[in-house]
C-alpha cells in the first residue's frame, strides 16, 4: 500500500509510524505531511530518514491510504480531497464521525460497519475507544441501560505543546515560583481542570458530547442513556475513566470477569489488595485497554458495575485503531 | 476554652492552630499533642512558641475541648481518656463516625445533632464533607434518590509525607530518572491511582466507603443509593469531585444555582465559556466550598445534574469543620 500521513510530526502522528513498522503494515511507500512550519523536517522510518513535505491537493495523488491527524480544520479541508484523489482516508479528527454515511468504528466492535465506506473513515475520539472496548462485550450480553463516567485525561490528548507546558509549569512550581499558563486556561501542574475543548449551550464540553454521540453510534445503541465529565490532569500520557455501568439484567462481577477475560484488546488488571488495578504510568505505551476495579455498582444492586478503565491515548486511543481499521479494510477487501 | 490538639504537628494539626486564630477562637490556653517522635518540637501559636507534648493519659486534665487529628490507632486509644477526663472531643478520625451515640456533624447541614452528645464528637471524612455541602441543601427541596461520584484527591490527604514524595518523585522523573514509591504502592508523580485506604471483600476502598454510609447518616438520608470511586491525583491540597446526582422531581440548573447562591459555606463558579469553575490550585487555602459545570444530566432528563465540587481538604475537608463544630457547641451551650 501506498501510504500518506498528515500530521505525520505530532504524537499522534509519530506513533502512526512506529505502529506499522511494529505491526508489519503492507507498506510500499510512505508519504510524511504536515503544515508548512513542519515541512523540510525529517523522521525516520525504518531507520531511513524521509522528508516531511507540506500538505496540498496534490499530495494525494497515488496513495492507497491516508491517515489524518492534524486537526479539525485541516482535516475539513483535505480528507474530501484525499478521497477524491482515490485514498481511503482514516480520519482521526471529529469533523467526520457524526457523519451518518461516514462509518465511526473500532475494529473489535464494529467492523461491519466499514463495509461500503465512501472513503472516509473516522477514527473515534481516545476516551470513547478505550470506554466501548470494555462497555461492548459486557453489552452484548446485557444490554446497558445508562453509563456515567468521569474521566482524568493527559496531557497529551492535547498534544506536544501540552506536554511541554506541563513540564514547565512543574519545574517552576518546584522552585516556588508562580507558573504562567498558555496552553491551557489555568495552571496544569499539580492542578486539574474540568475543561476539555469547548462548551455547548447545555453545558457539557464537546469532549464530553463526543462520549455521548460516538457511543451510542459505535455501539449501535441510539438510546443509551449516557453522562460525562471530562477533566484534564497532570499526566502525560494514559488517559483513566470511572465508569459507572448499569445494564438490563444482573452483571455479577464474576460474569463480566470472565466475559473481559476473553475480549479482544482488553485486559484485566484486578486484584486491588495487592495493588493491582491499572494506572496511568504503566498504561503508556501499552496496545491494550486495561481495566481493574470491577465491582457491583451498590446504588444499583440489581444490575450494574463500578469500574475503572485506562489505556494509551495515543495508541488504542488513537494511532492503533486507526492502524487497525486499515489493517480491517485489507483483510476484509474493502480497499 | 482550654484547648489540646492532638497530632498537632500534623497537616490538619497546624490547620487547625491556624484557623483557631483566624476564627477568633475563644482560647484561654492551648496544650499542642503528638507522638513522642514530635515531642519537643516548638509550634507558633499567636506569635509565641509553644512546646509540643507527648500525649499521655494525663495530658487531659483541665482540658475544655480537645481536637484529634493524629490517626485512628491514637484516636482509638486516648479520645475515650480525654472524654473520661471531661473534655469535648471533636475526632478528626474514622474510629467513632459510624457509631450510633456519637454526632458526626457538617455544622451547616446537621448541627441538632450535636444535641445531647456524649463528648466525642466525630468530624466526618474530608471528600464527604465537600460533597454533602453542595448535595444537601439541594436534597431538602427535592429528596436525592441516587448519587455518583468519582474523585481526584490530593495527596495532603495522605500527610507531609505524600506532599514531599509527589515533589521527590516528579523531580526524579523530570530528570528522567526512574522514581521508588515509598508512601503509595505506585508512583504518583504524572500518575494517578484508584486507591485510598484499604479494599473491602465488595471490592469498595474504605474511603469510598465512607463516602456512602457517611453521606447517609450526616442527611439522615438511611436509603440513598450512592457509590464512589475514589482515585488519588497528583495535586499537593484539594480535592476535586465530579458528581452525578438523581433527584425525586426535577431539579433544573437555574433552581440549583439559585439554592446554592444561598447555601451557607458554598460558592458557585460556573461560567464554562470563560472557564470559570473551581479547580484545585485556586481553592487551596480557601474555606468555601466551590461547586460548578452544574447542568442537567443527559442521561437522566427527569431529574439529575451533574456536577464539579471543589474544596481545601485540610480546612473545611478537615480542621474548619472541627473548628466549626466546636463553635456551634458553644454558641448552643451545649460543651
Amino acid at each position: 500500500m501506498d501510504i500518506a500521513i498528515v500530521g505525520s510530526t505530532g504524537l499522534v502522528g509519530q506513533e502512526l509510524i512506529n505502529i506499522l513498522q511494529q505491526r508489519r503494515f503492507p507498506v510500499t511507500s510512505i508519504r510524511l505531511l504536515a503544515s508548512d512550519r513542519s515541512a523540510g523536517k525529517k523522521l525516520l522510518v525504518r531507520g531511513e530518514p524521509v522528508v516531511v513535505q507540506e500538505t496540498s491537493p496534490q499530495s494525494f495523488a497515488g496513495v492507497d491510504m491516508a491517515f489524518f491527524s492534524a486537526g479539525s480544520e485541516v482535516s475539513h479541508h483535505f480528507v474530501p480531497l484525499a478521497a477524491k484523489a482515490g485514498a481511503v482516508v482514516i480520519d482521526n479528527s471529529a469533523t467526520f464521525r457524526m457523519e451518518p454515511w461516514v462509518p465511526l468504528v473500532v475494529p473489535e466492535i464494529n467492523p461491519d460497519d466499514l463495509k461500503g465506506h465512501r472513503r472516509i473513515i473516522a477514527n473515534p475520539n481516545c476516551s470513547t475507544i478505550q470506554m466501548v472496548m470494555v462497555l461492548y462485550p459486557l453489552h452484548k450480553v446485557s444490554p446497558l441501560k445508562r453509563v456515567i463516567v468521569d474521566t482524568y485525561q493527559s496531557v497529551s490528548g492535547t498534544g506536544e505543546a501540552a506536554m511541554e507546558e506541563l513540564s514547565q509549569q512543574t519545574r517552576t512550581v518546584l522552585e516556588g515560583r508562580e507558573a504562567t499558563p498558555h496552553v491551557y486556561p489555568h495552571q496544569i501542574a499539580f492542578n486539574l481542570l474540568p475543561e476539555i475543548d469547548v462548551f455547548f449551550d447545555n453545558g457539557y464540553s464537546r469532549e464530553e458530547w463526543k462520549m455521548v454521540q460516538e457511543t451510542r453510534k459505535i455501539m449501535h445503541a441510539q438510546d443509551l442513556a449516557i453522562s460525562a465529565t471530562c477533566v484534564r490532569v497532570p499526566v502525560y500520557v494514559g488517559h483513566s475513566e470511572a465508569v459507572h455501568a448499569d445494564f438490563t439484567q444482573l452483571m455479577t462481577v464474576e460474569a463480566a470477569r470472565d466475559i473481559l477475560a476473553e475480549a479482544p484488546g482488553v485486559k484485566v488488571l484486578d486484584d486491588p489488595d495487592v495493588s493491582l488495578y491499572p494506572h496511568p504510568w504503566a498504561a503508556a505505551g501499552h496496545d491494550n485497554v486495561f481495566v481493574g476495579r470491577i465491582r457491583q455498582d451498590v446504588s444499583n444492586p440489581t444490575g450494574g458495575l463500578a469500574m475503572w478503565i485506562v489505556a494509551d491515548n495515543l495508541r488504542k486511543g488513537a494511532a492503533l485503531n486507526a492502524v487497525q481499521i486499515g489493517e480491517t479494510l485489507i483483510e476484509r477487501g474493502w480497499v
